[in-house]
């Protein structure tokens, strides 16, 4: 069963979240169920790259990134668009592990998969009021129970920050699934920034205001602040 | 039994390691077995705050952390100096877990104390060659024994890289304990910065120079590369 890809690369790390600075190869897939009105990856959903999808095997999908990144990988990152929506990205997670190659995926958490079980490093990001989506918690309440039951791996929790009603979003979150540990990462509003410098002084004062926020908050106690890191390295740039 | 403390502050975000971005508070111990030439807490160890160490009791420190933090934390770090060295670390610990506080703790892994089992989140942190120190396999190798076989929490290794022998040195520690995540931290040899700017685009450039190298290398597959985050925000800062 094929699988849209749009992107295969690295070695690099993992900017951000539950495994940040993990060594990783990443595979992006095209489609999404959302459209977050500052989603960083348009292109996966929004017709603007139809033409660069390609439509790939699982095996394919390994021999290409065994091309890429040769034997200097022992993990690989699926994102997206909505991986989650892929029904067939369970063989593709079989065949990594097979090759004892650990497997992240990142989904909004809109729709259940049986393979969400067999993933090592699963985040599930909620959405919060500034992106215009709205949570299906009826979804989200079912994933997060059977993932407590059943999964063999790690999952955690990430909201991503913008402005104050997003945090009182992750306050609910937490206080909804308190055993479920929860990231807070900074907004980047700043898409169309190339010029890297005044970007990452935007970041870090961002950073920094959102710390000072969750360190006054009592209500988000077990709580992790992150950075997307490959911002502060590589500003927007695509495939780093 | 008291407990020699130096600093107790916070809530703020640890800023390195396996626990980065997690809200948290700062216990830092006196006393250090060893002289790293690059320590960033010397005052710990040098004598030039002798005068500022207090002994505490557990239930002093604890009063101390809930005068500073107030309802707004659930994690400790206990930090040094190398706290490892402390047999008395151990009811402190108990009296944490009894508030519902989490606790973690960095150590060098010179020392072995019962009271490692214990600790929910763990880092040994080896000195490379650059430090001028030499490690004691026979220890390092006990404790890393006695944690697979009976600690309650997570542990990791993480090793501070500041040269290409030091990275000879985490090849050796990942291939002599495959099964315990490895972090690489880059080192700050700029500690007498006052200018962050300058401080910051050097740090970031260490950074990315330490991912090429480490994505290229076949020996380190399952590592996870990072920054001090409060470096970042911060500079070299104390107390925050
Ligand atoms: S869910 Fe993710 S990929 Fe989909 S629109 Fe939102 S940010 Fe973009
Ligand atoms: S072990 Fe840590 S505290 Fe001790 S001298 Fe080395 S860096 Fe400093």
């Amino acid at each position: 069963m094929k699988i849209p890809v749009l992107e295969i690369f690295g070695p690099t790390i993992q900017g951000e979240g539950m495994v940040i600075g993990r060594k990783t190869m990443f595979v992006r897939t095209a489609g999404c169920d959302y459209s977050c009105s500052w989603c960083d990856s348009k292109f996966t959903w929004d017709g603007s790259e139809k033409d660069s999808i390609q439509m790939l095997e699982p095996a394919e999908i390994f021999d290409s990134l065994k091309e890429v990144g040769g034997n200097k990988f022992g993990h690989v990152t699926i994102s997206g668009g909505n991986p989650g929506l892929l029904k067939q990205i369970d063989s593709l997670v079989d065949l990594l592990h097979q090759h004892q190659i650990e497997v992240a995926l990142e989904t909004q958490g809109s729709r259940w998969q049986n393979w969400f079980t067999k993933i090592d490093d699963l985040t599930l990001s909620p959405k919060p009021p500034s992106s215009g989506m709205k949570t299906n918690f009826t979804t989200l309440d079912y994933i997060i129970e059977r993932l407590h039951k059943e999964q063999d791996g790690h999952f955690s929790l990430k909201v991503v920050i913008f402005d104050q009603e997003d945090l009182t979003y992750a306050e609910q979150i937490h206080e909804r699934y308190p055993s479920v540990t929860l990231f807070l990462q900074v907004g980047n509003d700043n898409l169309e920034a190339n010029e890297n410098e005044s970007l990452l002084s935007d970041l870090l004062e961002k950073y920094e205001k959102l710390i000072d926020r969750v360190m006054e908050n009592k209500l988000l106690k077990d709580v992790r602040v992150l950075p997307q890191l490959h911002t502060y390295l590589w500003g927007n740039k695509r495939g780093v």
